[in-house]
């Protein structure tokens, strides 16, 4: 059997998110069913991480086991032609029996993007947040700064999620403007909890409204108490950008 | 009667082009139905320009009449929460009796968008065209060059359009290419015809691939034959980015 790590990049408004679900279509089922007419066979697709409705891919990775003969490198283009156009492969590798998607993944990227104007742009209406108010950007980064480290997340955490570790590790936070009106969130970690990352934006525009000090938002970070801190930030902001092995 | 001016901008995915039409829905009618909500009486908007079924705008302008007593400044924001969020009014004047969307437009600039990349880009599928060969930029820069100046447009003009003149003139036409992968033509001219931006760009890449020389482009202006020329580039890359009065 070849294990085969696809890159895949999606955009996720059309679909209720990448894992399977009884009633509503979703990222793994649609992929698993056309892959499985390249590949001769049904086939079931591990995911590096899920992504909520809604929520977007640059860099989603996948593997599954095959006994298909086509050559990794031949992958996307023949998947090109069976997969609509809001899924691509972006790559194809054959892999050694060990790899696994999720649990060998030593990190991922989260890139939330915001647009910071008065009046909403059209485009982007599915592909960021529209946030009307001023913003301060270096406040917000500022305040960012104190995820970075291991720390217990449940003052960040989706209420009713499952009974897992609250503990996760940051290596890096980061909000930047790349031009006046487009800021960009950006969260390097081991692994993140459900709804987490959209819990911290949300609570960051806080600060970037000076309704919070960075001092205050380090202080909810320390209390555990999802109450105390702000807003989900709406999902068609938020992007999976890396996963690194 | 006061003239209002407002500039639009729209993602023309969901809409079978700007101008009114029997049995499909048109940015001109779903905006005259929704104004007529913050005006309080049916009113006809007048377009700068007709832009077809999937085609965008940075910057469409139309003008209409009313009675209705809002500030024009105030306009956007009440359109905001009657319009659909794909179509934004971006500003709103007062103008003069004598003011005309359409007619008063001295010039205008439309943008082409393509993706020039083996794999393509998932959010870029409603945006920009799709092209995965190879192409060249400062050749296809140096073709358009052609263009600049008083023209019969003839070679470049949709069969079956309106019989109107087809004698155009272009301020100004560029290929530039702003990163690695996106491509973009941009012209500026007092007047456009039915589907020629289109026609440009889809003769100008079969420059862009060698499969047609500079000087072989200027020839199939000149000869004023339609099917001397390449293919209608795709709806969704074009876009209405500005109108000067």
């Amino acid at each position: 059997m070849r294990n085969i790590k696809l890159v895949l990049a999606y955009d996720g408004n059309a679909y209720h998110g990448f894992q399977r679900q009884a009633n509503a279509m979703t990222i793994q089922q649609l992929v698993e069913e056309r892959l499985q007419k390249i590949f001769g066979h049904p086939l079931t697709i591990n995911g590096s991480a899920r992504t909520d409705a809604g929520v977007h891919a640059y860099y989603q990775v996948v593997n599954f086991f095959t006994q298909g003969t086509i050559p990794a490198e031949r992958i996307p283009l023949a998947a090109k032609g069976i997969l609509p156009d809001d899924i691509v492969v972006v790559a194809a590798t054959e892999e050694t029996a060990e790899f696994h998607a999720r649990c060998s993944a030593k990190s991922k990227i989260y890139r939330y993007r915001l647009v910071n104007t008065r009046i909403a742009n059209p485009f982007e209406r599915n592909y960021a947040w529209h946030f009307p108010l001023p913003l301060d950007v270096s406040l917000m980064h500022e305040a960012a700064q104190a995820v970075v480290g291991t720390h217990d997340f449940s003052a960040f955490r989706a209420t009713g999620g499952a009974p897992v570790s609250p503990v996760r590790t940051i290596m890096a936070a980061q909000c930047r403007s790349t031009d006046n009106s487009l800021i960009e969130f950006e969260f390097w970690g081991t692994g993140f909890l459900y709804h987490m990352v959209r819990n911290l934006v949300g609570t960051l525009v806080q600060v970037g409204q000076r309704r919070l000090t960075p001092a205050g938002f380090a202080a909810i970070l320390k209390g555990l108490d999802r109450h105390a801190a702000g807003m989900t930030a709406p999902a068609q902001g938020l992007y999976l950008v890396d996963v690194k092995y």
